[in-house]
């Protein structure tokens, strides 16, 4: 089996999920040795994507049980590999999506390491040694220095396709936002940071005072409403679509300018309905975007630094974690749930 | 009633369907004197599109009955308004699908009147002077001087995505083409022409040789063969979906490469299925591209006298109209119908 590799030695408490049920339990398993390029993490805190209730449910019909789940890691570096020279132990260290890659081919060696058709994920994915990966909901990742990225899922997967559409260097865009959860919130700081009009839009009615009074957007458009998406034909440069439910395109394109583009990041496990009259009648464009490369990812968190953009969160306890995917199936949080690893072991669960 | 506006006062014999049967019937109906910036052209030939097919079948819920189909129209000027200085009775003319645009939005004042949302088409439109507009299937069309533009629907529809994606100007590109009908044949042809390694995508097997040998295409792939379609992945640039028919596009963006640009044009009743995974794994971008304006029109005129590039048709009888249309359906035809409106008159059906 392929998490008996037989160099895998370190032990490691974690919580998985064993079927489609989807509960969390708690969960022992191995990890590799720290090896030359690699460095261990212990894991402080893991964020709760909604990939990671995906995966625990086998909606997408991959997942290989028991999954581990979590890509969203910050933690300590408790050890380092001899190879290593720019970390060290004690340094703070993030991880997020990506565990391995050819780092051969013209998307790894041009900074899109995340389009390599070889990418393997930090769960459920095949790494290297034909072991099976485990994610963040654990204490300790041994890990190769060069995936050794710095953080996270959600910011990532919005900020790439907003510098990928020239919004990180020019303004006074008219951008949406469909979906106000993890994605969407970090989203709106984004865009009003970058200095663009920001209108989120949302099946929610109650999202209206948060979106405007607590992250600033400019206006709110409640999708339900036939008025409302009406009077806002024809009025935006660029969206982003965050929503992982099963949904239809046609309306959120006709809110787009002729020539106007619609970036898709939630990924919904059957195919949306992408009607032709709207695209075609404006020119409009559909694209996709999956997280970002280490390059982007980098960049990102330099510019969150200098915005002072961070995720609004809710920290849950591991023996919280069935309850806080229960409250992510139903849009409940705001807005990303975040473990906090470190007090498991004090607590001894 | 729309069609009996006061100054429409020239009575033509024309072919309209009536009802959703689609059954195509001689039609006499009044067109509207020829005003100062008008001429009017005596049609000789005019062009059977699939966009016919769908409004005489109200296949998008959308056809005002009598309908005249008809946007491919060629013809003889025979008269000219006073302030006409460009054209003179005996010219040739083609004319397009568009009949009335704003004049006025930024698309109109652009070069890009196709996208204006007040645009009105050269059939199953409402005019300027508030009647129903009647297409080619006709003896005699008056028509404003400025959308008398030269020629055609299925060209423009595939040359002005190619000029948009930049394949007009850099050689070299791998793109391919799916449905092999009306639009895909001609966009073999420009392919070829501007410099490029052309794959045709279709669903039967009898095509290959057509695409290869008739059009010279590069390459052919067997769009039902799961074997050809794995090992095709991830090889194109760019790819125009030409086909009307109702599909999903998963499986066509597999083979584009990560970047590449999917263009719709044809316009399938129900929306299509746009699984995520594929869009979003390779980063990939379904565009829309709607026929185009009177300036690429021109364009693509010359370019065509340049290259020697026609359509390949088959000429049918205005009795044979719905013969036509029934072969149509079925993809019967190599590649396009064109009535000989003229000699219908002589032999006065």
């Amino acid at each position: 089996m392929a998490q008996t590799t037989p160099n895998h030695t370190q032990t490691v408490s974690g919580w998985a999920a064993h079927d489609p049920s989807g509960k969390i339990t708690p969960y022992t398993f191995k990890r590799r040795e720290n090896g030359k390029k690699d460095v261990t993490i212990k894991i402080l805190y893991c964020g709760i994507c909604h990939t990671d209730l995906h995966h625990v449910k086998n909606d997408w019909g991959i997942t290989m049980y028991p999954v581990v789940p979590g890509h969203e890691i910050v933690g300590i570096i408790t050890k380092v590999g001899s190879d290593v020279t720019n970390f060290k132990v004690g340094d703070r260290a993030g991880v997020g999506c990506l565990a391995a890659t050819c780092l051969n081919c013209e998307y790894c060696t041009d900074g899109q390491e995340n389009y390599c058709d070889q990418v393997q994920f930090v769960y459920n994915g095949i790494f290297w040694d034909g072991s099976i990966t485990y994610g963040g909901y654990s204490e300790f990742l041994s890990l190769a220095m060069d995936a050794a990225a710095p953080l996270l899922c959600a910011g990532i997967t919005v900020f790439s396709p907003l510098k990928d559409n020239n919004l990180l260097e020019s303004s006074g865009k008219r951008i949406g936002v469909v979906g106000l959860g993890g994605l969407g919130h970090i989203a709106v700081k984004f865009g009003k940071a970058f200095g663009h009009h920001v209108t989120v839009i949302s099946t929610s009615p109650s999202k209206e005072k948060e979106a405007k009074e607590r992250l600033g957007a400019d206006d709110f458009i409640l999708s339900t409403s036939a008025d409302q998406m009406q009077s806002k034909k024809r009025t935006l440069d660029f969206i982003l679509d965050t929503v992982s439910a099963h949904h239809s395109l046609g309306p959120i394109l006709e809110l787009l300018k002729v020539n106007g583009t619609l970036v898709v990041v939630g990924a919904p496990d059957k195919p949306v309905d992408l009607p032709s009259f709207p695209l075609i009648f404006g020119k409009r464009v559909v694209k996709g975007s999956m997280i970002g490369s280490i390059k982007e990812t980098q960049e990102m968190m330099d510019v969150c630094g200098k915005h002072n953009i961070a995720c609004d969160i809710e920290v849950v306890r591991t023996s919280e974690i069935n309850d806080a995917l229960n409250r992510l199936a139903k849009n409940d949080v705001k807005y990303r749930f975040v473990i906090d690893i470190a007090a498991a072991k004090s607590s001894k669960l």
